[in-house]
């Protein structure tokens, strides 16, 4: 009888953990380093609340089952339901504005393909209660800052940004029905997953009328924020919302990030409920989906039983991070579990003394090991090597007598002799620093 | 419309998180230092898992799902299958002895009660491939090391040892029949969750004859290894036992935690699986409930499709770790999350300079943050004191025209001034550390 892992989902060994540490220790350093504060829901959650947010059709892709007391129960997709309900449930003493992060491990039970599986992290960001084309700014950069984090330069990533606000505006002034509006972004956002002709078709079915279609792929295509003001004369609104995107990239240029931002028509999110800025990340090498995408919902939390409330967020998973970061060459290094020493005895007569000198080392705050076996010291001497450790510590007859040990730096195999009570009281100013790379 | 969490499953607003996070960091550190490097597999494994390991009763406690495949999926109840489903896989290749930890979050699909919710996180800690109490005592050693990284003492918590090869032999020459001891272990298990007359109802059901229940609720009385080892005339197998428990205590006093431990025949697991050492730790306090417990268990890996290979581990609980905690007022502080600078302007027209050196600050991996709105300078100053931040760092009109700042630390009041670039160019030098605690 063998077991397997279900489809879709991923066995962590060690070197696995090592990966997906680092990738959650940049989140949550990026996060604090920009005022976030951390919070986390449960993974189940009841099933309406995915469909008050995302209607009835959510729930194929879901993984979903019956409790026994008869309730619908759905394994988290996303985090952004689970915000809303938390922020609603103590919105009159939150302080407000409300900068929250996470990094929840979310379910999808739909078909794994590169880049998406059936269960993968996300990390979430999301400013709450602050209606300012700075927050948008903000929550841009932090994105940004994390590849800053990692090293990618403005020649790997971009970050795309546009206004749903914007591209409504435009698109009413050019002739657009409104009810047209949502299934338009979700052609517009699959634009380039699809043929040519085939999005030519869908676009015709929304919009009969050739002459709009036209005016709106001209439009829609002009390429710097510049170009949109200058195109035609747009109704005040329109106008405000040029603004907007605007005022953020300004910002986004004082943080220090302007390189990595563009303004981008094309973004517009394929979700019903964003309502202004939205944003996406793209390498520019040769993975070709977006990793990132975010932008502005100020409309869900009162959908989801709460106050009219203005929010805007992004997520990111780990699993298209660790593509993005693999194609560069820029995967995190191995050695956040590595071992700060290795306790040796010359001879198995000094092996209980040995484990005494092992429990005070942990119990200190040394990451400390030996081995099991009684092997000589050579061989001894190798698996501390093999470990990556920083340090030997030899025990032998002669120096056990003398009340001193033998530490050993494993990078420059430089040797001495430290009095075994001063190693055992001060342990990290008598042992090197580091290991052996 | 209103929604809430589901029963037994847990919010965690920043504050909580906090805690946990601190819980985890001392799992996780205390798991290094003593040499265990962490995993994780999936939250959804395959029904027949856990069903091959406990049998189909497991179901009903089980959140299980059927997937669009029509495969039979569940929520990890606990970690050992995965565990062993992982090694099993590259059990060839894995160097031995396997020292792995991880903190999975699990479920049970059980009505939540103290102690005891739908979803909680594990703390696990196995030690694979070595069959030597030494591994037996190391794996008992790192629970009470966590222990001690808490500040818990001998007097507030106590470590319980026993033996499932000693109980069965011991019970063997008493004259119980093999067929009867697991059924036993399970009744014993009970013992202190039942009342007396239930108990020995069970008992007398699995073991009519009289004066065998009578001789072993005596042994199994005996308060000391060395009053079991005098007791009576014991087989070969029984003194065996005996031997390799008082190894274990042995190692546990060499390893500097003898204090913590104690032989207790009343421990006995109610798991099928277990065959050599078990152990469990107990609050002294007024929480009755082991908070910790695990024990060898050499047959599982071949049960689940491997070779025989020898096992010992154990798990503890979010959950449970936490009321402990609570118990003895250990719960860890809270200040994870602590900002390390404020940054305040004396007057708006500032503010644009405010978001260049914010943004650069926390590219040098300061933890910033500012006042959204343009607030008066005390305003600000309080705002920067409520965060826990350890420092303000002030503009005003006169100091910018000077290209300097002025940094105050807001634990002792001090102020001084520090030329821009050379903040930006060193932040952490020229910033107090700690914040107002």
């Amino acid at each position: 009888m063998k077991f397997k892992a279900i489809k879709g989902a991923r066995d962590f060994y060690p070197p696995d953990m090592e990966v997906r540490n680092a990738i959650f220790d940049a989140w949550r350093e990026v996060s604090l380093r920009n005022g976030f504060v951390e919070y986390d829901g449960p993974t189940l959650e009841y099933l309406d609340l995915y469909t008050a947010k995302s209607g009835d059709e959510i729930v194929q892709q879901l993984f979903h089952l019956t409790d026994r007391g008869g309730r619908e129960l759905a394994l988290r997709p996303e985090m952004t339901p689970t915000l809303a309900r938390m922020v609603n449930a103590q919105v009159a003493t939150l302080p407000k504005p409300i900068k929250w992060f996470c990094i929840p491990r979310c379910y999808r039970a739909e078909r794994p393909q590169r880049g998406r599986l059936r269960e993968f992290f996300q990390w979430n960001i999301d400013i709450v209660g602050l209606d300012d084309p700075l927050a948008d700014a903000e929550t841009i950069f932090v994105a940004v800052d994390l590849f800053r984090w990692f090293g990618l330069s403005p020649r790997q990533v971009v970050m795309k940004i546009n206004s749903r606000e914007l591209v409504a505006h435009m698109l009413l002034d050019l002739g657009v029905d409104a009810t047209r509006l949502p299934p338009l972004y979700a052609v517009l956002d699959k634009r380039d997953k699809m043929p040519r002709a085939a999005f030519d078709a869908a676009l015709a079915e929304i919009l009969p009328d050739e002459s709009v279609r036209r005016a709106m792929n001209e439009h829609l295509a002009l390429p710097t924020l510049a170009d949109v003001r200058s195109a035609r004369t747009w109704a005040p609104a329109t106008h405000d919302a040029i603004v907007e995107v605007q005022k953020v990239l300004d910002w986004l240029d004082r943080w220090g990030v302007g390189e990595y931002c563009t303004f981008d028509l094309g973004v517009v999110r394929g979700l019903a409920y964003y309502t202004g800025i939205v944003f996406e990340a793209y390498s520019k090498g040769g993975l070709k989906r977006s990793v990132c995408g975010g932008g502005r919902y100020d409309e869900l939390l009162r959908v989801l039983g709460g106050p009219e409330i203005p929010a805007v967020g992004f997520a990111s998973s780990d699993v298209v991070m660790q593509d993005l970061l693999d194609e560069f060459n820029l995967l995190p290094g191995r050695g956040g579990q590595r071992l700060d020493a290795y306790v040796i005895d010359a001879d198995p007569s000094l092996f209980e003394q040995l484990i005494s000198i092992v429990g005070a080392l942990r119990e200190k705050g040394v990451r400390a090991d030996f081995s099991y076996r009684r092997l000589p010291l050579g061989k001894q001497l190798k698996a501390a090597s093999n470990a990556g450790c920083a340090a030997a510590i030899l025990l032998g007859q002669e120096t056990r007598d003398r009340d001193v040990v033998t530490i050993k730096d494993l990078a420059t195999g430089q040797q001495r002799e430290v009095p075994r009570e001063r190693l055992l009281a001060e342990p990290v100013s008598n042992l090197p620093r580091g290991g052996p790379a």
